[in-house]
């Protein structure tokens, strides 16, 4: 496949901008060349011009009808991932879409069926899969030399909440912020998950409580093939942006600590100083970002099954609903 | 009080013998003149001599009529804890006692208020108190300057398991290793549990089935004062002895990792190779067990609190009690 | 200053491409348009189409007759350097050279009186000043907060030597390797060396002696604010790239270790295991050579001093220079 | 030999206690049975019995005289060792000695002649050889698995200055501190050292200058083994006592860091925090102190050579005399 891939991307929210950069800075074998936006402003078009996105619309559909566009990037509210995935299915293109795929299972269950039909690809964006951090531990786990996994555990702490207007829509925690972790989970485990525990607090803002939200959560989780699991997730670490994973295996145990903003280390009678972990997802998963979309092309230009499917977006959604409905009813809930 | 303490010491197995040798090497104000090991043979009479411990008998009851004793330190078997607690109480003599005090919580309420009513010192050897690292946990937990706990986490993980022949009598993970943890939780938390939910998994050797036991856990908890907790239990790292807490708060996060056996670092084509943690609880805890009995002892010369009580000893037996009930039932008990 | 400046790049090796990649992919304000390589093949003209250079010339001077060019980039064999900075101030093209400048005083000398007559700027690429770790000594350094520097400390060793054939012409370590180092001496102690010594071994490659070089070298300074310096250095760390700094003051301590290509740490009975450091220069310095163009870059747009100047250059050559002397007749060297 | 060793300590300085006190509470085998001090008082006689010395004399002779004594420790000030070997070979008894052994060499060479006539033991209170950290960069360089040493380089900082009054006495910087230094290198580099070039500075408190000594050092080595040395030394680090070695290889590098008062990491927005070095000699060495009497004991029982000898002692003191010979000049000097 000589030629270029020609992109469609849909929204130019942070995420979509961040795809938008990557592909036509970054990226070898494919170019953006067309945004939608159902609210386009002068600011979304000055950023396509600068970005070498020759093309604009208010109108995803203009994008599905281009039979010059292979692959479209959903990256437009999550409400609007069921519709914008079967249009592009049944348009022929493949698809790279934001998490979570949807909160509802049965249209997820929908659009995966118009996909497979339609034999285009779909990924996921799990953009942590990509980080060299928790690869390590995966790839470590998966070689086998560990030995079978025992317990998994997983730290993953936002700096800063995000405002409470996100909050109201969001879908909860379980959906907005462990849903990453949930896949992380299955990703390190290379196992399904069978029973979620979720518990949760509001420890730093007490108008979480509004939105029946938590800020604060510990989630264990039994993993099919005997493995125990544990997320803990805070809202606002304050001091970066914590991502840290751990497997202990038969033989031993895997774990990485955060990327640092540098290695100093400042030594003096009041103490001794080290740097932070970088700030947040933008800085920690600079280079995942890059790295999940060429993935994504190199999936299609080689046709291969892309390395985060549509099933992997179903299934962290399904263990976010048990999470939720284990946290409100107080118990276990088996999937 | 310018007299060394007399101490009689009940019990010449590995614990009893790192007291005794202790207390007579490297411990001020105090002395063990007595030993009293049922099983009295010549191998603990070349102990005793060796250690400047100039009687020893196979009766307790020799220690509890000898008027020039002081104190009693309890390193017998966990059943026989009650019966020389409140032996030593009627006495007149200060206790240390080994954990758990008991599994039986009507008879450790007994004999706690045996002791109230003596007036004598109960310290529970909850040893983990003393070590550098997770002391340094606690006390920049409790001065405050991170603000309140919001989770807490503690690893757990022995290096090797103990015999099967243990496991049988041991009362299970949560009785003869959780506990330590738990009272961890406690310490680190600086508030009560108030909901346990535990998770269990035979990993390492099925065998341990036989016994209802399993080789590896988590545990969740909640906190009165709205922190979540979890700790991770193992009976085989392989690597030595995983010892790390970590208390999330307001305003930041203290951790602490294990002690290693040097710092050294070696590079080569193959790798970066660095040191394991030390060994195991008589590595790790070396400083902590001499630290334990010189502020017990302190504690009774200057007639103060001792630094773990008999309710901590009875805590942390209620929260064991509970965590067995949740693995069992598959549901989150209430204390 | 609206527009985008109009690079012309000179000489197509490893760094010249280095450069060229990164500001036509990374740096935004500059745009090379034209590639001058003496030896131009159809690899070079690949390269070129590739990333955007839509002019190639076996003939530097193209380059420098060309009036729509801002500045050059000197990325040519080291005797060459005089001669092209001559010409590009010469012709009113600003200048971003790399190092050395040359190995002759008197030349370099020559050069700058051109540079300084013309008004241009001209840079030189010490890339290491621009990686986050280094900056990070430097800046706590420059600060004050630690006080003044008392011993300044260079690690420098490169995961594998170069080929013989680039020996024999390098001029040795102090010139092709330790020019790096004495530069960043400069930069961290923030002041000028005053004395030389330098001790040197074969250690590696007996080969090496055929050149009257040096694998393994270990120089100490003199600097004019009283602090004292040294710089070790191998040919072979076959770990990886080793490049740590450390300045210790008045008051303390800053160092920087390397960056590792992943944090993780992996503990079994055999061991523990963590990650290298980066390969070489192209991976731990990738973002430094991208810092330093956008730094020249701003330096001609703002007009302002370029951050690494050609006084810079000339002393790092004049502490080669008494290196070489003094390693040759095993005394110290006072410049 | 079943008896226990009847020692004799000279000295009842700082180190004459430390000694004094190990070995009658850590150290099995040997029993420090009287104490001989010049300027004993009531103070010396206090300690004398609260660590089990029974016999405590003026005279140093009384020692020699005494034939039940197996073996001496000589902690009395740097210009009496000479003597005391002579006195305690010449009486058969075995000898620790602090370092230096002396600062003339001749004198020393007649005692070391002596102590070999007499066929007594003599170990030299070399203690950082016993330290886990450097003793496993040592026992790694030792293995021959990194191939032979390149770079040897031994940071060694105290964190505070010694009074005044004893850098009148101490023979400066290369006699008092260093002297540890040029142990440790000829340990690490398993080999002599052949050259040294000393440069120094007052950069911490100018009182030094009226001692003509000062307070920071660089010394740079050549060794008979091809390898090159750097010691950095400074009397002033501030945050702890900064030890810390490292060997380059054919194959790689082997390095130690200091032991840190615990492992603690708190993490907030204002950045990260660690813990400090431990403070000095007796908390970084407290082990080494115990291991290194351990091994002159067993030499003694098991007949075999000491692991510091007597031309260890000598060897420094020769470093010594030839650094300070160098810094003087202002050139290197040949051994």
């Amino acid at each position: 496949m000589a030629k270029e891939l020609n992109i469609g991307l849909i929204g130019a929210g942070r995420i979509g901008k961040l795809h938008g950069r990557n592909i036509n800075s970054f990226v070898s074998g494919a170019k953006v060349s067309c945004l939608a936006e159902t609210f386009l402003n002068d600011e979304h078009r000055a950023w396509a011009l600068e970005n070498g996105i020759s093309k604009t619309t208010k109108n995803p559909d203009d994008i599905f009808a281009d039979k010059s566009i292979d692959a479209v990037f959903i990256c437009s509210p999550t409400e609007t991932h069921i519709e914008f995935i079967i249009k592009a299915a049944e348009t022929g293109k493949h698809i790279f879409c934001e998490k979570p795929i949807h909160t509802n299972i049965e249209k997820i269950n929908t659009a995966l069926a118009t996909v497979r039909k339609a034999g285009v690809k779909l990924q996921i964006g799990f953009v942590r899969r990509f980080d060299h951090n928790h690869k390590k531990v995966r790839d470590t786990v998966a070689s086998g030399k560990l030995g079978r996994p025992h317990i998994v555990k997983i730290t993953s702490r936002d700096p800063e909440g995000p405002p409470l207007s996100y909050i109201a829509t969001s879908g909860g925690i379980f959906f907005d912020m462990t849903i990453h972790d949930f896949d992380m989970a299955r990703y390190l485990a290379g196992s399904e998950v069978t029973e979620v525990m979720a518990y949760g607090a509001v420890n730093i803002d007490q108008d979480y409580k509004k939105y029946n939200d938590v800020d604060t959560a510990l989630i264990m989780l039994k993993f099919a093939n005997g493995a125990l699991g544990v997320i803990d997730n805070s809202r606002a670490a304050h001091y970066g942006y914590d991502q840290r994973t751990e497997v202990h295996c038969d033989k031993g145990c895997v774990l990485v600590g955060n990327d640092l903003n540098d290695t100093s280390v400042i030594s003096t009678a009041d103490g001794v100083f080290c740097e932070k972990p970088t700030w947040f997802f933008l800085e920690r998963y600079n280079n995942a970002f890059i790295a999940e979309v060429e993935d994504f092309i190199k999936a299609i230009i080689n046709n291969t099954e892309p390395p985060v499917t549509g099933v992997d977006g179903l299934k962290s959604v399904e263990i976010a609903i048990a999470a939720a409905k284990s946290f409100k009813e107080g118990k276990p809930v088996i999937l």
